[in-house]
Formats: C-alpha cells, structure tokens, sequence
C-alpha cells in the first residue's frame, strides 16, 4: 500500500506539472490538494484490482491518479467554510485556510476536470471503449446520483433524524460510490466479464460502508492528531452516525461481518484477491 | 437562435431530471441553475458548426447542453460570495441567493461532472473514439488551462493591472476556450478534416474576443435592468478591461474587426456557414 501510494503520488506530480503566472497559484493549490499524504485507499483499490486482470501498473495508476483527484476535490469542497468549515486536513491547513475560498472552489473543480481528461487520454488506455466507459463510471460516482447527492444529504437539514437506513444511503452515496468505481474501475481496464465486475461491486459495497463505520468509530475514538482532522465533529453538530445509532460495540461487529462479506465476494478470484481481502480487514482496523 | 434555445432547454430538462428525497435539493438548483434562460449563444455554436458537416440535431443537441451545463456551472461558481459576489444572474437571484452557499457549489459540481456523463454516454455518438474525444476537449476548455485558470487570473491580486496582452489572454482562458469547444465539437461529431477544423478554431478565436469587448462595452454602457446582472462591476472593482485600455470607440472598431475576420474564417463552407457569420455580427450588436 506504501508503495502505491508513492506511486500514485509521483503520477499525480506529473499530471499536474506547476504552471507560471496568475493562473499558476490554482494549479499550486490543485498540488497542494492531492500530493500532501492521504491513505491513498481509492488508488489502492484501482490498483489492486487491476492486478486481477493482468491490467499493467501504469494504465491502472493512471486511473488511481484520477480517483484520487476526484477524492481531494471533494475533500477541498467538502472543507469550505459553507459547508463542512474544517481548517485541518491530513494534518495540514485545508486548502482554504493555505490559500483562499476563491482559491479552494477553482482548486476543487480543476482536479474534478482534470480527472476526465486523465481518462479519456489514449495514454490511459488504446480502446477508446474503455476510456468512454471510465469516464461514465467516474462521472456517475461523482455526481448527484453519487458523491453530490451524498453531500447534500450530508449537510441537510433533515441530516440529524436520518434512521439507519437513512445513514446507509448517504454513505452509499458520498463515500461507497467512488470506493466502488476504483473497485470496478480495474475489471474495466481489462474488460473483465460481467460475474467478475459483479462481484468486485459487491465486494465494494462491504468495503464502503465498513469503511464508513471504521470512520465513525474514529470520529468518536480518535484525537485530531491521530486524524490529521478534526475529531468529535458528528456529536457536535448532531450528525446521525452508525455509532449513534448502533452503539460502539454493535457498530464494531456490524464492521467486522461486512469484512467477512466482503472477502466471502472474492472467492471466485482465487488468491489473486489476498491483497483485496487484506485490504478490507486494513479499513476496519487502521488507527486514522 | 430562437428555436435552438428552447430545444437545448428541453434537452437539459430531460438531461437533468427532477430527484425526490433530500437529494432532491441539489438537482432543483442544477435544473434552476440551467433551464432560467440566457442567450444559450455556446450551444448555438454547437448546432450550427455540427450543421456544417451534417450531424444531426439530437446528437449536436446532447453536446449543446453538456456545453450549457459547464457554462451555467461556471456563472454559479462565479457568482458566489468568495468569489464576484453577485445577487443577480439573467434577472434571477443567483443560486447561492436562492438557495445556499453549499448548494450553489453542489450544484456546480454536479453540472460540471453531468457534462462528462453526457458526452461519455453512446446516445451522444455510436463511434466511442468521437466521445473521448469531446470530453478531452471539454476537459481542456473548462479545467486550469482553460476556465478555471481564466477565472483565478480574473480574481487575482495583479487583474487591475493586466495590459491589453494580459485581459486579451485572460479573456482568451476564461470566455475563449469554451466558445473554442462549442465551433470545434460540431466537427469532432462530424469527423470534419484538419482543415475545417482549423477553420472553425480560427473563427472561434476571433468570435470570443469580439463577444468579450462587446460584454465590456454593455458593462459599461448597459443597466442592470437590461442585461439581467449588475453592471459598471468592472470599474467599481478597478479591472482593466478592453474598453479601459482602448476607449469606447477603439474597443467597438476593434469588435467589428474582429467580426470580419471571424467571417473570413468561414469561407470554405460556403453559404453554408451563413448562420455562423451572422453569429458573429449578433455578438458585437446584442444588447444583453
């Protein structure tokens, strides 16, 4: 995972080569955004599923690189001072606290454009097929059906009655969905058949919402320092949580079947999936 | 212009239906976002550039709204309070005043990432080589080389002091590399030769200079209440414009020149391209 990550780093450092004069400060901030750390765990899982299908590191890290951009900008949005208003991300002062708001919101849509071009780039892959269907996957992870509608559940008002049900939605949304395409994004790549693409999509679905629950656990479980962001924040604002609505000891065994669900959906690809199965178990017991 | 505006609304109204739920919000302010009106002059340039090579409509249709979708998404970012600040869009109170801060940037990204669903997708064109080829070329007009970085020189610190160079350039990013993707996405769906292609770039090149004097001009000439949007905003904000570095009667010869050429541009096509040529001559004598 180490290695992916400073893999996907190094080819975002080369997709987003710094720029000069005025127009140069949103590219720093778009750098800024995407190269200082993060768990990488989007690209990981582009990579990694890749790999089932024989898919060359390179085209793979190419789309990591472009769910990663995706990933911050929907963090530099996410932290703007209309909506989640976070001053800490990965440790380091969110976008707009380091540059400006105006900075942040351009910053946030030029990784979202860039993350197209980077798939609809022959470089990404030969078949133009492929790079289509890549950029429709992204875009309906992305987008109000997805990531979007996610966040604007996120920060409704009906956000602090939301039932379990409720709460499985909205993460299904703002953060299962682009867990879901890095997942499905490697059978693409090579073009596996519809039962592997099937399960890769269930075993993703685990994955997202143990993920999400990992992630709740933390919020109430973790300091800022650990973070590298602020913690407590979903008590405070009153935010419905699987912890809230669980509890701590259910939320972690609800955790922990999704893990055993979610490796149980690898089966068919034998112990070429050993990395995916480790992966899961990874997201339920890293400490930030 | 008309009859393509209203069809390219009834294109977006399909493109974007209505969502229940509370993600339902985000949707309605996309839809306000894209259906209230304006000139719809980018998704004009599509249908009469596709027209030239024989595309049909439906097809040049979908590129059209994808092009107003980016467009609208680019006036609702713009318009925010980090950013110019207005309360008035096309005679309408601004997303963010109609709805929220959140939302308004919600719904930019949403449009932004529709657009690339849009393109991507095979109702847009059965050749996939054709449909990576227009998110490509969106994706360049819209991210930091294109809009986004015309936007970040356009809030900068040095935009009071820009030459006439410097506004022709910001200008160039900002209004040009759109309206440069509405005249060449006709001949990408048409698989025009190199050389319609040039044709097309070069009258694009000049068109959105002309448009762009012409919007200094009625900023300066026009009232809120005719235009729809607050006025005399570049003088009270100290911005160089065309009109501020070449005078009225400079800028408006200097539009008309452009107008000419733009045409001369066109004349490979023939009488063909008459609709594109009056085009040009619409631009610099519009009043809103």
């Amino acid at each position: 995972m180490k290695g992916t990550a400073a893999a996907v780093t190094r080819q975002l450092d080369q997709l987003l080569p710094k720029a000069v004069g005025p127009r140069g400060r949103v590219v720093d901030a778009m750098r800024y955004a995407t190269l200082g750390g993060g768990k990488r765990l989007r690209p990981f899982l582009v990579v990694a599923s890749a790999r089932l299908f024989n898919v060359r590191d390179p085209r793979a890290l190419r789309v990591a690189a472009a769910v990663e951009m995706v990933h911050c900008y929907s963090l530099v949005h996410d932290d703007l001072p209309a909506m989640d208003d976070s001053d800490l991300r990965r440790g380091k002062p969110t976008v707009h606290k380091k540059y400006d708001q105006a900075t942040a919101i351009l910053a946030g849509d030029g990784l979202l454009t860039e993350a197209f071009a980077v798939l609809a780039d022959s470089a990404t892959h030969n078949d133009s097929d492929v790079r289509a269907e890549l950029v429709r996957g992204l875009a309906a992870a992305a987008g109000a059906s997805g990531m979007v509608g996610g966040q604007m559940i996120d920060i409704s008002d009906d956000r602090t009655d939301l039932d379990l049900d409720g709460v499985t939605e909205l993460q299904r949304l703002k953060t299962g969905a682009l867990i879901g395409f890095a997942c499905q994004a490697g059978a693409v790549l090579g073009r596996a058949d519809q039962a592997a693409r099937d399960a890769l999509a269930a075993y993703a679905t685990d994955l997202g919402l143990a993920f999400q629950i990992a992630d709740d656990i933390l919020d109430v479980e973790s300091s800022a320092q650990e973070l590298g962001k602020p913690t407590g924040q979903d008590e405070a604002l009153h935010k419905a949580t699987f912890v809230g609505l669980l509890g701590l000891d259910a939320a972690r065994k609800r955790a922990e079947e999704l893990v055993e669900s979610a490796s149980s959906h690898l089966e068919r690809f034998g112990d070429e999936a050993d990395l995916l199965a480790q992966t899961a178990r990874f997201v339920v017991a890293r400490k930030k």
